[in-house]
Formats: C-alpha cells, structure tokens, sequence
C-alpha cells in the first residue's frame, strides 16, 4: 500500500507530559477527518517520564503537510511549544508497506 | 485507551529487507485477527537500507505475548532470523493513550 509514516518523540519539561499529551489528543482529533489521515496515536514513553510519542499514518506525505493547515492545529501547536524541554528531534520517517488495522 | 504499543526494527542482512518485510507482512496477516490485535504495521525505514520497522498495538501485553503462539507465526519467525543482521535491538514500549485510527 505504500503510505507515508511518522512516529516521533516530544520530550515535555518535568511534569509537563500529561498536559503536552492531551493536547495531542485534541491535535488528534482535529486531524483525524483531514483527507488522508490513517493513523494519529499519542504515547506515552514507558522508559522516559515526561517523552510523549506521535506514531502517524498518512495516504501522503502532502496530506500530512497538508494537516498543518486544518483550522485549530496551529494553536494546539502554540500551546504545545512552551511544555517542551527543547527542539523536538526529527521524527522518522517510515514508508509502510502494509500489515494490519489500517481503516481500509 | 491506553493500550500496549510496541516499535521496533529488525535489521535485514544487504539486500535482504524486501523478503524480511514480505515475511513480516505474512505474519501481520496471521495475528490480525488474535485476540487484541489493534494494529501491526510493516514498514521500511527511509534512512537505514534493509532496516524494517514494526509497530504494534495491542489490548494488553498479554494479548501480544500470546500471538506468539498463533499458528504458523513461530515458522515464520524461524525464516526471519537467518534474514537478520545480529539480534533484534529491544524495541519501544509504549503506552498508547488514544487518539485516532484504530478499530474501535
């Protein structure tokens, strides 16, 4: 199938991961009628308190830019950026070729 | 939710990531519908030739530690290995919170 693949870390301040994660979650939300999007989960890292991991699934790497414009998005990104304990790393980038759970 | 997340790479010997990520495509066919399944993606890394990532989600860890007994996985787990550079690193765990995109 050949979509294209994100997964990604935000490392909050101390403290700060449950409120960084329920603004993904409402990031999530926002995005997930956008055209394109397969796959948005928000995780928290089971080794790093405060790591909170962004795993996305999209039809294209355009839908995914794409998304950056659906309204709301730019605010949550605003309200997210103060909770961060520095740049967020580059996330990898993954072409998936398919396997299971996937919305058709 | 919080269900049981799982990311990690196998890295195939030169030239051999295609039939690793072709078995690991069988295999995602066989456990999607193991009890808890949620999600099983096969995906190749875009940096790292012959490098495949596999992300999971699952009701539990029980869930996912059971699938290892699904019919046919342990044979396919003994066609992967030959295909490996080393031993698999230990992979991501991590604590899926929500967000959208898997059955619900």
């Amino acid at each position: 199938m050949n979509k294209y693949g994100l997964h990604g870390k935000l490392q909050a301040t101390a403290g700060n991961g449950d409120k960084l994660a329920a603004i993904l979650l409402q990031a999530a939300q926002l995005v997930s009628t956008a055209k394109g999007c397969l796959l948005y989960l928000v995780s928290q890292d089971q080794e790093t308190p405060d790591g909170v991991w962004v795993t996305e699934v999209w039809d294209s790497k355009e839908d995914h830019d794409n998304s950056l414009q659906v309204a709301g998005v730019k605010e949550l990104i605003g309200q997210a950026m103060p909770l961060l304990a520095g740049r967020p790393e580059k996330g990898q980038v993954l072409e998936v070729l398919g396997g299971a759970g996937l919305p058709d």
